[in-house]
């Protein structure tokens, strides 16, 4: 059966929306969640009926998200560290941490090092779009400064885990640029455009607002720039909402009005909420990391569990190996 | 009196909303709007009282979209390229264009030329922000692959433009980035913030959601990631807006909780929307010149128009030559 590692001590919460998303995963699927963390504080949020469906690894340091991720490396105790190690050891399928998140990419990349012929991890999001199908922009934040082969594994990374993890038979792979021509671009993604030119799904340059309107499954940039236009992103979904409240608490026919479409309010938070997905993976490591929020709830928890027992299942991994062994034999 | 050159011909829409849009401005300032078009078309939307209150400068050539930018300087009969000489030969004082904007952009720079120490122009949005306040964020796309001098000055020049448009006294700046520590960053903005060190207001780092946060006048970045960013949030936008009128469209219910949050809406739609700006100065150039999007209606040329009066009022120019010598100074 799949063992997912869970930290349960990163998140902003302590371990109790953890271990609540956990339980309201073992209700949907067969796996064996292993909490690592302080066992006292774990066994304690846990009913008797679970006890026996769940591992626990005690660690009794946490990795505070004032720690440098390179620090993390010597914090051996931290329960980020040893959930990864479950992993590296084989105790563990796949990892869930929503805690400090440079910790967790750094310790998953270097502890459990990289698939075969991958340059760079990159972290991986799924966006909600105008057409309800979700597209993947990565890389999200694992690195900086990135070469054009770096943003070209990237755009083929995200096309394997597109067919395997979602489903699509023939995604489109985009070029996140300043404009769709060939001609657009900087330095660093026209040499992108050359490399993955043929490739197939490649539908070259894609724009800022191609992410959120379906046009392309597959995204690629580097980690700056996916970093910025998430955070944009979410700044200004979090905007449009604070205005609509703070309109709203001005007039009564509004709050009626308010009332009355609370439904779509609720339908709108779905499509666009963060706990709906629960993660993002880190794509190109030998193994399955999902890097929750800090904030996650427990409805986020379950779904990044869900997400890691759906990496695990499907073997996307050995799918992008052969893939970017492909592409280097093209190169050559 | 300010002589303000306009481009007629540019825009999506031809002619109409642009003479629209400059009667409606003619009604709350005195200026002298210079019309560069199609001398016809443009009287035939003129009524006869507005004819003594404007000028009109023949321009037989349309730079079209499917221009390439570079390709504008050779177009002199075309009605940016026009409008721009007004400019240059003193006639006017400023400029708006609704058409290529690329090719406005390389013609403004080449053919007015950048002011003492600029290095490149910067594209200067105006973004909304939770508090009301609106954000600056430059460059939106006048250039790519800048380098950390470059960004530097982006900073500087949008420092000068808030305190004298936007009438901010002390505006904080910041250089966007994926977190705010001073060790964030790529190579090109950890420079960027070691010359910006000490600068007046320079609060080092923001991140993508201080774009909409209210949290800082002035951010600087690079054109590349500006352009996307801003793409990107108007594509929440309108994904957004788009999944509210598809789910209200399935309910009764919702539709006249809708109705009675017309006025919320609509006050949301003024805070966000483009035409309540008009368009985007070119910042770094001998003059003014303000870009304004090509799917502009007449109260988005309104608003333009307003942009280019106080840009030449303020002598914002004169202020940026100043700051740039005494950061000059600084580096000596």
């Amino acid at each position: 059966m799949i063992k997912i590692a869970i930290d349960a001590m990163g998140g902003d919460f302590g371990p109790r929306p953890i271990v609540k998303g956990a339980m309201l995963a073992l209700k949907r699927k067969l796996f064996i969640p292993i909490f690592v963390g302080n066992k006292d504080e774990i066994l304690a949020l846990l009913p008797k009926r679970y006890r026996a469906k769940v591992s626990i690894v005690e660690a009794s340091d946490v990795i505070l998200m004032s720690d440098a991720a390179t620090d993390a490396v010597k914090k051996k105790e931290s329960s980020i560290y040893k959930a990864i190690e479950l992993v590296r050891t084989g105790e563990a399928h796949g990892v869930v941490s929503a805690g400090h998140s440079g910790a967790t990419m750094t310790l998953a990349t270097l502890r459990l090092g990289r698939l075969d012929g991958v340059a760079r991890p990159a972290l991986a999001t799924l966006m909600p779009t105008k057409s309800g199908r979700r597209s993947i922009m990565l890389d999200a934040g694992a690195n900086v400064d990135s070469k054009a082969i770096h943003i070209a594994q990237f755009a083929i990374m995200g096309g394997c885990y597109a067919e395997d993890l979602l489903k699509i038979p023939n995604p489109s792979i985009g070029i996140l640029a300043n404009g769709e021509e060939p001609s657009k671009g900087n330095e660093i993604t026209k040499e992108a455009f050359k490399i993955l030119n043929g490739y197939k799904g490649f539908k070259g340059n894609v724009e800022g607002t191609d992410i959120f309107n379906g046009s392309c499954d597959v995204i690629a940039c580097d980690g700056f720039i996916g970093n910025l236009v998430l955070k944009a992103s979410e700044g200004v979904a979090a905007t449009i909402s604070q205005l609509i409240k703070d309109y709203i608490r001005k007039s009564p026919v509004a709050i009626t009005g308010a009332l009355l479409m609370r439904k779509v309010f609720k339908l709108l938070k779905k499509q666009i909420d963060y706990a709906e997905i629960g993660g993002a993976p880190l794509i190109g490591i030998k193994g399955c990391a999902i890097v929750s929020h800090g904030k996650s709830n427990s409805k986020a928890i379950e779904n990044a569990i869900y997400q890691a027992i759906t990496y695990v299942d499907t073997g996307v991994n050995e799918h992008i190996v052969s893939r970017l062994k492909e592409l280097k034999n093209k190169e050559v």
